[in-house]
Formats: C-alpha cells, structure tokens, sequence
C-alpha cells in the first residue's frame, strides 16, 4: 500500500478502505507518513468528503492509536458529556453535580480551552487546590464514590487525533463534517463510558455557523457512537449569543455556584435540564425526559445539586470554602462599565467577539503556551431583545492590564448591535438526534 | 498576509491574487512556507482549479524566481520547441539541425529523461565527446554561429518550478492543466526564446490520455505564452504508440539520422514537418505553413540538414565519426526477437509500456540518481494497424542484462493488442492552437 494511491483515489472522490484509512492514520502517528502527504489527504478528504462508512472507520482508527479507558469497574452506566465549544458555556460544571445528584455516575474528561472558547479544567483550577490530574484509579475510585469525577484527558488517549489536529489546524482543513465528528468521537470512545450526550453548538460563537451544518455534524457524531455500542444522543443548542452571563474562568465558577443554588441565568439552566434529562433517560434512572426534567429540577431545589458540588470539589483536594463565599475565587483589579451608544434593543451579540475580548484580557489561551488570568473576563448586563436606552450598562470587563482591558472594550463594542425589536422568539434548542430519529424544534 | 488564508481561499473556490500567488511561490522556494501548507494548497488548487488569469500569474512568480536567460545578443528571432514527453520522441534532433538549415536559429534548452519518457541530452551524450553543458556565452556563440545549439538547463532557472514539481511528484497533484501549464512554460519563458511551439502529446504514452484535456493544456500554455508576449502555438499529436520506431538513447540517435538521410519513418518526419514548418513561420522564415513543409523537405532532400547535424555536433565537441558510421554508436550485447503469438492486426500498442520496458532496460531512469544504459532499448517491427501472422517478429529487445530483458520482454508483449482490423485510420496530429484559434483535424 502507497500513500501516493490512497491521496489519488480520495482525489479522484473515491471511497477508501478501511484498510487503506488505518494504514494512513498509523503511518501519519507514527511518523512514516510525512506531514505534506496526510496534508495533501486532509484536504482531499475536506473537498471530496468522506461517507458515513469511512467516517466511523477514521474514528475507530485514531481510537484504536492510543489507549482506551476501561471503566468497567465502575458500577452501573456511566454517562458523558460533550459541548462542541462556546463561550460562556459553564453547563460541565451545573450539569456534573445535578445529574450526580441523582445517582447516576459522572466520569467526564476534559479538556483545556483553546482559542476563543474556554475549557472545564481551567475554570476548575480557579478553585484553590483543586486537582484535575487524577491517576485512572483515582478517577474511577472518585466516581464510584461520588458518582462525579472530572480530570484531564491523559496523554495516551488518541495520539492519532491530537497529530491530526495540529496538522489541520495549520492547513485549513478544520472544518469538515467527517474530520471533527471522528476527532471528537475518537476521544469520547477512548474516555470509557457507556452512554453520551453530545450538546453540539451553531451560531456565531461555535464552529458551526450554519443550522443543517450542525444537524449533519450530529448525525454523524450519533451515528458513530452508536456504531460502536454507545448509546449517543446530540442536542442542539443555540450559540448566537454566551450562555449565562459570565465569560472567564472564575466569573463562570461564580455563576455555576449561583445556579446550583438555584439562582442562575435561564438559558443556562434550560440547557442543564435538556442535556441533563437525557442522561438520565440514557443512565436508565428515569425512563422519560420529563421525568428526568422534574427530578433535575428536584434536586436543585433541596440543595442536594448544591451539595454534590462541595463534595466533588472537596474529593478533588480543591478548598470548598471557595465555593461556600465565591468572593474568595480570583478577582480582578478593574472593573470596567461597557454603556451602550445607542437606544433600542439588542439584536445580536457576536458570541465569538466575546470570546476574543474575554481572549484578549488573559481568560483563554492564544497558543497552548499562554498563561490564563483565571479573575479576568466579561458579565454580559443584558442580552438578546433587552431594551436599552443610551447610556445604559452592557456589559462589565473585569481585567487586570489597562491596555488589555481597552482593546477588549473595542471588540465588546463591535459584538453587540442594537435596532428595531426582534420579531422572531429566540430558541436555546433547536432540536435532538438520537439514534431513531431527528427532531427539529 | 499569512499561508492559512490563501489555503482556505482555494479551497473554498475564489480566486487568489497576484500577490497571494506571490506569497506563495516565494515563500516556498525560500523555504518559508513548508511542505505541508504547500501540498495542502496544492490539492485546492488541484480540485478547485485556477483561473487562466491565476495560471498567468503562477507561471509569471515561478519564471521569477530565478534567472532569466537573455538571448538578444543572438541575431533575429529565436525560436524554441518543447514536448509534453513520450515514448520514442527524438522530435528534436531531427527538426533541430532541419530547422536550423533553414537559416534560422534554434536555441534549445532540454532536460533530462526521467520515468518512461526519454530525454534529449541523455540521447546525444549517445555520442562520443559530446558536451551538453555549455557556459551562456557558449550556448548563444554557437547559436550565432551555427543556427543550433541544444544544451542542459542552468540550475538556476525557475527554481520555484523545480521544488512546487518535486512535491506534487509525492502528492498526487501532478496531472492538473494550470499546475502543468505553469510548470512547463515558467521554463520555456525562462529560456528566453522569441517564439515557442509546443509539442502536446496526447494517448498512452503521455501525461494527456484524452483529447480534450491536450486541447485544453494547449490552450492554456499558448494563452500564457502569448500574455507574456512570445509567439506561442502548439500542435496536438498522437502519443499513442510510440513515435518511429526506436525508443533508448543510442537506438533513438540512429534513427534520427537515418531520417535526416531522408531514410527517416513516416510518423516522424510528419511530425517534425508539422512543427517545423510552424517554427519556419513564427520566425518569419516563410509565410505558410505550407511553404515552411517545402522548405524543410528541401534541406533533408538536399543533404542541408543532415550537415547541419554534423556542424552541430562538432560544434558541441562530440566525435562526428560516430554521426558517419552510426554502428559506433553504444550496442547492446544482446538483442531479442519479440514474436507474436496470435494472427490478426495490432489494434494498439501501450505506448506507456513500451516507455517501461525500455526503463527496465536502464535506458531510462527510476529516480535522478539512476544511471543509464545508452545502448539498451527497443526496436519495434510493426505497428499499429500491421497485419501480424503468429510468429511475425514486433519487437527487437537490446540489452546487457538478461534478467532485464526478461521482464522487458514481459512488460512488451502486454503492451502489444492483436485483434481484427481497426476501422478508423490512425492520426498522427490532432489539431493546432494558436492565439487566435484552435482549429481541430
């Protein structure tokens, strides 16, 4: 087999083998198949696409590169959750201790944030002590205690993926249907659960811009998992806006804190409940979304949610007097008023500017190297369809470095627009896909 | 400007600019952009196309990326030919001296064979002292003084052209028009001639096996060539089987002199015909096509151009007796009859095979390093259309090495179809374009 023939016949449209697919992605990881071939693939496979068949194939591939967790000495289904990537989008940290709550055991891996979207783990170390590298037995010994673990992915788990999004990530080949949904798959396969629910992200602060876009994206993702006996579900949720109000690391703990004691935004709550319930109809606890609904609501309302968070955080070293009086998490030296120019409603925030003015005060990383500023980000005031007059708070930047904090100003302006009132209600799921069907809201 | 735009520019199908295409090529052949940006681009480019103004422009940064020969110090219009590459194409040592003998000059810088198309310098270093690396001053005094010179290309033109070749050698982006296109006339432009006439081959043996592709390439590098003020046309002829009947160094040489003895095969002399009388135009030798074919017939008839052959070779130092007595000319130890093992007529012969079976000889080379057998080769006695009884010798295989001429001997007899008599009689020219019109035969 010749790498040269398997770039012609993806070239020519044709459909690779599964042996001619593992032949690349073994070659490509263990550096037999230099960079500017699996380049010239890549963008054959982004421009002529994969089928359904040599999807599943890729992702078992770069699942099958590294190491698969085995949580089998866990007892009962154990449940995962995956976010394709927003801003704001705190729903790990309120939805891990809920679905918790009621019994049905957690075992997340995470990962760090990147770019314009923020990532679980870094918001977790905003928490004093807390610890996100947990060896595997300590992992599964905290979820079978707790029923909630959340640590970092290690570094074995689908060396094949992280090869491959480099590459992509430098070549233009990123976003491609088949490319994300096995780079995705691949990593939630390796990480051991029995059952996942994907929350898959469109508008303007996800890496789907376009609603049939991330339909197929989903499909795809639940058509791979339950290829491999996972059962899969995708949701649907709307990104044209940050969920929540607080974007930054501490700022999201602060606001995850507050909706587990049951005093959090709406949209972030509905999220929680519409991803939640389905894990509870996949962990088997409940037999029906409704059902699951009620109970997530239940255990916010007694405190038990609430108190699930305090002994996760506690099982993971971290201080849980952060928790009990959130003004100990890391503040920042200025607080900053963004008023608005104009009188109106908002029409639109532009979630991925947010991303990059919260980016640009220190709250994500430029390259994987950046050092975070966990105090630093931005609290939206107001959200899509308020009424503003002129003068009128926004939003507040909370940073630490004059110039940072100005430069972020700018993009903050240039996020939001306001004008004439909205006709159309807007929607925070558009639809679920689960392996018998696609429901459009 | 960064590489990441341009990649995903292309692949989205617009249009690069000027200076995108700059970007591009300059940084590649300074080794700034690397491999993988290259051939990731390379692909877009391969599956989305470039518009004749992008074409244009590629040739243009790649001609400027290295040094441009400058030929005015040779008196009137020069002019120069290039084939796309074949199988037994000694086209240019026969038209050479005969166009030359017609008084005008032909400044001809040739390239190497490489794979199973044969190259000019290989075939005249068939001949005892003959030097094809002339210093400038060199090749344009003996273009002066004889009207003929034929000599290596310098290292330094178009080195953009040779790096962007050797990668989509490994990357499958080879066979695109405008990547061809490109890459062949940013040489020719290079080279500095007034007027150009492109050889496009089209069948088995050649990069082209469909019509309307040659027709489309040809159109294309005679729009390139005309843009950039060159007289540019270019006759499309059949690569089909191979031209004449000899294809190896030494056995290609003899047969060119043969046909400047007027003793020449018929496919050969047509085809040096076609293209000669083309040059005799665009140098204003004569004023038809026509009138140029007399002309040519003339000097062969009359001995002219085979003296011009003699000048010319003494003129680059080789031994001019072996011109005289051609069977001092390098000679296989062996040579082996080819006999048919059916009767009817040859419906076709792989010309592409034909090409291996010679390589597999050592008279061509596998990779740049190889070293060539000049002696080896093949002899065809019949080809296509000639009626064959079982037994009838078609083929004469030299070589030196009789594992080699074994699986020469394999190779051959695949390439050769025995069937019923072909109804549509065989063309040897397809059809000619120039800037004003493409006129198919």
């Amino acid at each position: 087999m010749r790498m040269y023939d398997i770039i012609m016949k993806k070239r020519e449209g044709k459909e690779l083998s599964k042996e001619e697919i593992e032949f690349f992605v073994n070659g490509y990881t263990k550096g037999e198949v230099p960079d500017y071939q699996a380049s010239a693939l890549l963008m054959a496979i982004f421009l002529k696409k994969m089928s359904k068949r040599e999807t599943v194939d890729l992702t078992k591939a770069m699942l099958n590169s590294g190491e698969i967790i085995d949580l089998s000495s866990i007892e009962g289904i154990k449940v995962d959750k995956h976010s394709t990537g927003g801003v704001g989008d705190k729903t790990s940290l309120v939805l891990g201790p809920m679905v918790a709550a009621c019994g049905l055991p957690v075992a997340k891996m995470s990962g760090r944030g990147l770019g314009h979207t923020g990532g679980t783990l870094d918001k977790l170390e905003s928490i004093k002590g807390f610890k996100v590298a947990l060896d595997k037995q300590e992992f599964i010994d905290n979820v079978n205690r707790h029923k909630l673990s959340i640590c970092s992915q290690t570094a074995d788990v689908a060396p094949a993926d992280k090869k491959l999004y480099a590459l992509r990530d430098v070549t233009a080949t990123v976003d491609n249907i088949s490319l994300i949904a096995g780079s995705i798959m691949s990593k939630k396969l390796a990480a051991g659960s029995n059952a996942i629910v994907l929350d898959v992200k469109v508008g303007s602060g996800a890496f789907m811009k376009d609603l049939d876009d991330a339909f197929e994206l989903a499909k795809e993702m639940v058509d791979i998992g339950n290829s491999m006996d996972r059962n899969t579900v995708a949701v649907i949720s709307n990104m044209d806006e940050p969920l929540g109000y607080a974007v930054g690391n501490a700022l999201e703990v602060k606001e995850s804190i507050d909706a587990l004691l049951n005093k959090g935004p709406e949209d972030l709550m509905e999220l929680c409940l519409a991803l939640g319930s389905r894990l509870l109809v996949l962990g088997e606890v409940v037999s029906s979304a409704e059902e699951g609904r009620k109970k997530l609501i239940e255990v916010v309302e007694n405190g038990k949610a609430y108190e699930k968070l305090l002994e996760f955080v506690e099982s993971q070293n971290g201080d849980v007097d952060y928790i009990k009086t959130p003004s100990k998490l890391p503040t920042a030296n200025h607080i900053v008023e963004i008023k608005s120019k104009d009188s109106g409603y908002i029409k639109s925030i532009n979630a991925e500017d947010v991303g990059k003015a919260a980016l640009s005060l220190g709250a994500g990383r430029e390259t994987k190297e950046s050092k975070l500023d966990l105090s630093a980000g931005i609290v939206l005031a107001k959200k899509i369809d308020a009424k503003v007059e002129k003068g009128d708070i926004l939003a507040y930047i909370h940073g630490n470095d004059k110039s940072k904090i100005e430069e972020a100003t700018q993009i903050l302006y240039d996020a939001y627009t306001i004008g004439a009132k909205n006709t159309n209600a807007k929607k925070l799921v558009f639809g679920v896909v689960d392996s018998n069907d696609i429901k459009r809201f």
